[in-house]
């Protein structure tokens, strides 16, 4: 079966107060990146999936943000899926 | 002064070992998701730049992984500068 690379996106919503982006802005503006004005910090997940077709592996991706890796009251997701390299198998 | 959204993910190296997405990935297998194979947790980090232009706000946030943001020695990053929206102010 082939298989997909997903890659997630995962953002606080903008009306949600983001403690961990306001310290890492005190700790640049602090080592004079002054240029910077705001921080918002997020996660990053890739999901390695094994998928008839790329839909397939893009509900999958969706099922997961919703039950384990998302919040969906305070966060929003973002999924592209793309082919993972043929492996030497 | 224009403003530019650097967008940075941050992930681990593929040789370091990722406990976060190990228990994501057990968390996925237990719900029944087990056509994922392999789970990566990184960060995705969102910078609003003051700069002249998109190769200036590429520095700083190229300047800022390198001070605060990633651990060199642990993790990659990627950076893609967007212009932001003009604001009506």
């Amino acid at each position: 079966m082939p298989t997909y690379h997903a890659t997630i996106a995962i953002t606080l919503r903008p009306s949600i107060l983001d403690p961990e982006g306001k310290a890492v802005h005190q700790a640049l503006q602090n080592l004079g990146q002054t240029s910077v004005q705001n921080v918002r910090v997020g996660k990053r997940i890739t999901l390695t999936i094994e998928a008839k077709t790329k839909d397939a592996a893009y509900d999958v991706a969706e099922t997961s943000c919703q039950k384990v890796l998302a919040n969906p009251v305070t966060e929003n997701y973002e999924i592209e899926i793309a082919a993972a390299a043929p492996s030497a198998a």
